[in-house]
Formats: C-alpha cells, sequence, structure tokens
C-alpha cells in the first residue's frame, strides 16, 4: 500500500499540513514510525512521544497541530481516523475467487455472487450464503443457516443448523455458534435433556471473536443485536439477547435468558447470571460478578484489590468474620451512646 | 412433526383434559405458544401467564390443571414432561447415512453398524466406533479412540489418541478430548516436558459442551462419570475425576488431580484447585475460588456482592485494610471491657 | 518400551541401587506401580506410600533410597528425573511420513525436510516449515507463516498469517494464533474496525494448550518469549509481550500491551488489565484480578476464601458496608481516645 499525503488527507477528511505529494506506506506507534509511515496521537499521555516521533505525519487533534514534526493531519477524533487509516493498510490475504475443489457444498445451497470459499469448507442443505461472503478453510456451515451480503469466517468455525447472519458479520477462528444451550430437567439423580429448538440470530457488522460460543435457543432464538463487537473466549448462552453496540471483552461468560440493552460495555472476565436485565449503556468492570439487574446507565464492579499474598491471606482470612465483626461494632457504638 | 394431543398424553403418561384429536406440532413458551403449540408451566412465577397464554395445550401440575385456558396435560413433574417434548421436536439435522467420501478413515478403524461419518472427518488407526455413532463434519479421532453406541460428536471436535467414551456420549464443537496435562518440572528457569500418557475415559450418557476441554492424564486417566453433564468452555485438567451425575457450568476450571463426587452442581465461572475432594451432591455458587475440599451435601461460595462502581471501589480499597480494622475493633473491646 | 534399569539409569545420571539387567516396560504412582514400572517420590507428603509401593525401581533422593522396598534411582531432583522417564515412555501416535493426499499445501509454500502433513491440512501462500514439523488434521495455516524446525500442531489448529514459530514449538488442538486482536474506535454508537496490521512472534520450545487464543498485534507483534508453558484457555490479547520461561495455568486472561517479564508464575483464573508491566518471577494467585503493575519478584492475590453459602452471603453484604464500618471505626477511636 502506497498513498500520498493528499489523497490519505481526503479519505480522512482531515486538514493536511504539510507536502500532500509525501508517500506513505505505513501505520506505526509514534515511537516505532519512521519517514514513510504515518502515527496518530489519540491519547494525551502518550503527547511526550510526539516531539520525538520520527513519523511522515502524525494524526492529531487541532490543537496539537503546532506540536507535530512533520506533516500533521488535523482532525476531531484522531483514534477514529487512526482506525479508518488501518484499514486503508490491512494486509490479509484475501481468498481465491470462487469454490475451493475440496469444499464439500450442498447441492441443495444457495451461493450468492463473488463467494469465495477456502479448502475442506463443509456447506450443509438449504444454507444460504450472501454475495461477497467468504468462508475460512475447514469452517462447517450446517443446514439452513443464513448469511446476509459480505460475512466473513475465519478457518475452523463451526455453525450449527438454523444460525441468521446479518451482512457483513465477522467471525473468528474456533469460534461455534448454535451449540446446545445447557439445558436439561433433573430425573431422579440424572439429566433428561431439552432438545434446543431455537436458533441463532445476529444482526449487521458484528464481529464475533475466536473460541467464542453462542448457544441456540431453547424455544425462542439467542439474539446478538447490530454493531456488537464480542472478544475472544466468551461464551453467551441459550436465549441471550445483546442490545446493538454492545462491546464485550474476553473471557466473559453470561448465563441463559439475560438480556443487555443497547451500548453496554462489559470488561473482560465478567459473569453475568441469568434472567437478568441490563439497561443500555451500563457498564461492569473486569472480573465482576453481576447478579443482580442493572439499570440505563449504571456501572457495577465487584471482587476485591489486588494485595501482596501474605496481607492478601489475611484480608481473605478476616472477610469470613465480616458480619460478625460489623456486630460487635454495632455493639460498641450501642455501649458508648448508653455512656454518651 | 404432528402429534397428536392424545399421543403426546401417552407418551408423557399425562392425564389428557381436552380434545385428544387436537393436534400439536410445536413447542412455545407461555407468551409465544399458538393454537397448535403445547407449552408449559414449571416455575410458579410465569403463573400469571398460564391465563392469557394462547398455547393449544399446557403441561401443568394437578393443582393447575383448572386454571389451562385450552387443553392441559396433567403431570406430576411439568418440567421433566416438557424436556421429553423438546426430544419429539426435535429438528436438528440428521446426517446422511454411511461414510462421506472426504472422510480419511484408517484401514485398522473398526467402524460399527449404521455409523455416520460426515465430510471431512479424519479418524486414526485401530479406532473403534460403535454402531449408530454419528461424526459431524471436520472432527478429528486419533488413534486407539473407542467410541461406544450412538455417541455424537459435531463438527470440528478433536480426539486425542486412547480417548475412550461409553455410550451415547455427546461432544459439541470445538471440544479437545486428551490435550496434554499441564505437566513440566521446572529446570534452571525452563521447563521439562512430563509427557502425558495416561488417557480420558467418559462414561455412558454424558454431554460436553462446545470449546470444553478435558486433559489426559499424566500416569492414570482423567476420568469423566455417567450423565454428567458439562456446559461450554469448561476446562477439565488431568487425573481429574467427574462422578456420576454431576453438573457444570460454562467457564469453570477445575485443576490437575481434584475429585468431584456424584451428583455435585457446579455453577459458571467457577475455579476448582487442584488435589481437592469435592464431596457428593456438593454446590458450588458462581465464579467462586475453591481451595479448600468439601464435604458431602455442602455448599460454598466466595466472593463479594456486586456495587456500583464508586462505591466498590472504596470497599475494594478498604479490604486491604480488613485484618487492621479487626486488630483495631478487637483493641477497642479490651479497652471498654477494662473500663467496664 | 522396554528398558533396563541400568540403560534407564545412565540416561537418568543416576545411581542405581538395584539390578541392571531388570527390565522396566512403564511409568506409574507409587500406588498403581508393578514389579515391571518405574514409578519416584518427588513430594515427602507421598512418602507414606514408598514402603508399600510395588514399583520395580523408584526415583528418589539420596536420603530416603533407603527406603525403597525394590530398587532405587538415586538422583538430586527426582521430579526432573521422572519428567525425563516419561519422554522415553511417550505414546502418542506418530503421524505418517510426508504430506497426506488429502491436504491442501500452496504450491508457494517452502517445506522442510522430514515434515509431516496429516489429513485435510491446509497450508497457504509462502508458508515456511522447517525440518521435522508434524502439522495434525485439520489444521489451517495461513499465508506468510513461518514454522521454525520440529514444531508440532495437534489437530484442528488455526494459524492466521503471519504468526511466526520458533524451534520446537508445541500447539495444542483449538489454538487460535493470531486472530484479530480487540481494537476498535467508537463512532457515534457504532464501532469502527481498527484492522490489527501486527503479527504474532513465539520463541523456540515454547507449548501453547488447547483452545489457547494468542491476538495478533494492532501495529506491532504480539510477542510470547522461548520456553513459555501456556495451559489450555487461556487468552493473550494484542501486543502482549510475555517473557522467556513464563508459565501461565488454564483460563487466564491477559489485556492488551500488558508485558510480563522472565519465569512469571501465573495461576488458572486470572485476569490481568491491560497496559501493566509485571516484573520477572512475579507470582500471581489463582482467580486474582490485577489492576495494576508488579515488581520483579513479588507475589500478589486478590479476592476471598471460600465460606459455607449462608455464611458467604452474609460476608459479602456486609462487604457493601465495609467503607463505612472502617469510617465507624475510626470516629469509636476518635471518642476513645477523646476520653483517654
Amino acid at each position: 500500500m502506497n498513498i500520498s499525503l493528499a489523497e490519505l488527507a481526503r479519505h480522512l477528511d482531515a486538514e493536511l499540513r504539510g507536502d500532500g505529494e509525501q508517500m506513505i506506506s505505513g501505520v506505526a506507534t509514534l515511537a516505532g514510525a519512521g519517514a514513510s509511515d504515518v502515527s496518530f496521537l489519540a491519547n494525551n499521555s502518550y503527547r511526550s512521544q510526539l516531539l520525538d516521533s520520527k513519523a511522515g505525519a502524525v494524526i492529531v487533534r487541532p490543537e496539537l497541530a503546532d506540536s507535530v514534526a512533520n506533516a500533521a493531519l488535523v482532525v476531531a477524533n484522531p483514534y477514529l481516523a487512526f482506525a479508518r487509516t488501518t484499514q486503508l493498510f490491512d494486509n490479509r490475504p484475501i481468498l481465491s475467487s470462487g469454490i475451493h475443489p475440496s469444499a464439500v457444498v450442498a447441492a441443495t445451497a444457495s451461493i450468492g455472487r463473488d463467494v469465495k470459499i477456502a479448502a475442506n469448507v463443509v456447506i450443509g442443505e438449504h444454507v444460504i450464503l450472501g454475495d461477497q461472503c467468504e468462508i475460512g478453510a475447514g469452517s462447517v456451515i450446517d443446514d439452513h443457516c443464513q448469511l446476509g451480503v459480505g460475512c466473513r469466517l475465519s478457518a475452523n468455525v463451526s455453525l450449527y443448523h438454523d444460525v441468521t447472519l446479518g451482512d457483513h458479520v465477522r467471525i473468528h477462528s474456533g469460534a461455534v455458534l448454535g451449540a446446545d444451550g445447557f439445558g436439561f430437567a433433573p430425573n431422579q439423580g440424572r439429566w433428561e435433556k431439552i432438545a434446543q429448538l431455537g436458533g441463532v440470530r445476529v444482526g449487521n457488522n458484528t464481529e464475533i471473536g475466536a473460541n467464542t460460543c453462542i448457544d441456540r435457543g431453547a424455544l425462542d432464538d439467542t439474539v446478538i443485536g447490530d454493531d456488537v463487537i464480542l472478544d475472544n473466549q466468551i461464551q453467551i448462552a441459550h436465549n441471550v439477547r445483546i442490545g446493538d453496540g454492545c462491546a464485550i471483552a474476553a473471557c466473559t461468560g453470561i448465563a441463559g435468558s439475560t438480556r443487555l440493552g443497547r451500548n453496554c460495555t462489559i470488561a473482560g472476565g465478567v459473569g453475568i447470571a441469568g434472567h437478568l436485565t441490563i439497561g443500555d449503556r451500563a457498564h461492569i468492570a473486569a472480573a465482576a460478578l453481576i447478579t443482580q439487574s442493572i439499570g440505563d446507565g449504571e456501572m457495577y464492579g465487584s471482587g476485591t484489590s489486588q494485595m501482596p499474598l501474605n496481607e492478601w491471606k489475611r484480608s481473605a482470612t478476616r472477610f469470613r468474620q465480616l458480619d460478625s465483626l460489623a456486630k460487635r461494632l454495632q455493639k460498641l457504638e450501642k455501649s458508648q451512646q448508653g455512656k454518651a
């Protein structure tokens, strides 16, 4: 990729201070950039690196334009402009056109235009792939799945039957959509399987990370909205509903039938119990356990701060006495009041 | 699927109050059911939905039979009857008969009757597949594995060598059985590998969720009992033993050589340290960390309740002072006693 | 495998007390070993099993040599000697030589000598596989990956493009290296993708567990050192750096750009926030959440001890009052001082 600063400025809708003919061939951090790289400053804590940076151009806010050593690309939102710049320089391999001869595609499947299907892919009966879909090597798409336009599955993705994706959905390797929800009726010390009859529905522009699981619904569907971003190793149980624009970081698990509103931000390692309602724009801190519903815009956490191991062991043990400590304190207070 | 209410009642051993000729073509929630659906009421908190439900029939306990608008299927355990009903309506695709031409099956493998092997499956030397096994696309079964009758592997499952499954075991996509246990001897800042010489043995009727890992044993086998249900993204380390009838929810990890008795219920996100003994029917609450053994029937938890973020930060910080707070309280109490 | 005690002693550099002609055909625990097995005692808590063991030979420290019933293999470090013994008895299947006819290997790939490629493997353009690499069935190696000498991938591993492995790297089934880091710029309630332009670099002799994910870097690479051991279901985010000799147990997650020094030991279920520095030889206890940097050799934990469920609920609730309890205690102390 080679682009002139003038072209890049046009693409980013940025004001260019510098030589528009200068060519840019890469994106780099302020510390790592050279004369042919563009860099960016979005976080003021990296501001000290700005003066020393050898970047050919830097994407900055207006108030920092004068601090840039070489060319400046001035925008209101440098992080967003940086994101768009990275997309120009994306170097991921493009699959070869058409269907690889080793792929196994059911005769009843409907394959759109310009679809790319890599080696050893398996596509089941009555599957519908929208135009420009790309299916990575070894991925399996079971019967009756429907993918919208421009969906992209990496290698070794598994979609069970009746999984529906909107347009431009991106799924990373090892992700599993539509496995059975964890539903069993206890029966004299054994477990009677509840067949999971619902499917999975995913909206448009949603991205699903590596080894993330989204289970199929028990009766109704499990539903993921539009513009949702799910990191790796996330577990979404049956009949969960995730609202549009939610962002969920890695290793988080959400139990059955819980609903998240729009634009929630859930940090990593969070556990959310089943049958809860999490309001729009709610935020949950890393590693929190959530067992009660949360209102719109509310922010919650749980757990304790990190401590040196020996001190921590003492506090962790004292925690067991917390209820009794509280009662003893109350008793002392009463006795004190009696004297006052 | 179409079944008359009379037939369904016979299948469930239910008392039918209503028209036995009425046809049922689906299962739905009370809120979502229409005239051709059967629904159920197992949890009294949904009782208010009973009157408004348009379900053609509802599975209920005897005391609620009169509250059902249309037909009632009266049983002692509606949730169990619901489970059996869902099995009748299971719509999962059935694999085509026989061995797909793209599958690679070793000449020394022994394949039972009515076995279905999907596209791109790889089956190693001396593998034994019992009658009626179904192996999903892209799954790999390495040498010397033995599967009982009626086992079902979804797509992209990986079994290492010497994994033994009982009858009717169900394994979901992305699950890995028999990877090396995490065993290394420290050696001057490096790690000397302990070859993992044991296997994995799984009992009958056990179900293993998507992307769950069960490591092979170091010397002896890792053993999962009969009728065990494991949710997604669970990690079972080497030489763990899980008793019959245990249920383990998603994202739980169990470290090496720990033993669970029968019929334990382990919630999601739990961590259990190594070399512990967990008694029969023990229960562990969500996200708990268990570092000491637990007796039969005991229930344990750990962690703190969720709090609004700012308040939580204060409590999380105060936690560091817990030992000193307890000592200061004790001192006050002594001083108080001195005065009394 | 059959080896005489004399040979085994030579291999382990051990002093043999017993009959060098005696043949050993297996490795077993003290409790499970028979006359043809070698066992070991590395942990004094198993010392009572030594006298009763039927093992043909036992690997022990010098001071315990006289307590062994049959032959003794005397070494300074029995656990290390045990590790080396297990390697002799490793029974894992060896892949067939050459490239399986069902594998799809790009014409531009460079395949070293004695490389073994199993069924249904897919290898992309310009991939370089060093001599003696073994690639398990169903694994996918995307364009421009480079593997050193003697790397071993189990079945169904996924490597995205531009992943570089050193020599003798071992990757277990379901692991995903090089999926996109979780980078997005917020844009009016939606998320603008930051293309992840970096790669993944892994050092020599590193082992990566089943279903573990290591994301590619945003601009620079994600880097894993030499002699690192990663257990199953670990999540390593973009631009993390893991120093040589680190050991990380299962279900741990490390957020973006955090750096671990050398020889850290991280227990299972740990969460480490992004942009932190963890010093050399740092230790983190199981299930801890780490949100602040840690110095060389420091040991940290967080969380609370396990408690019986009802007591725990009381303590977990009291935790919410911890800040107010501390303030009330302080008030009492002041009042006390006023009187003194």
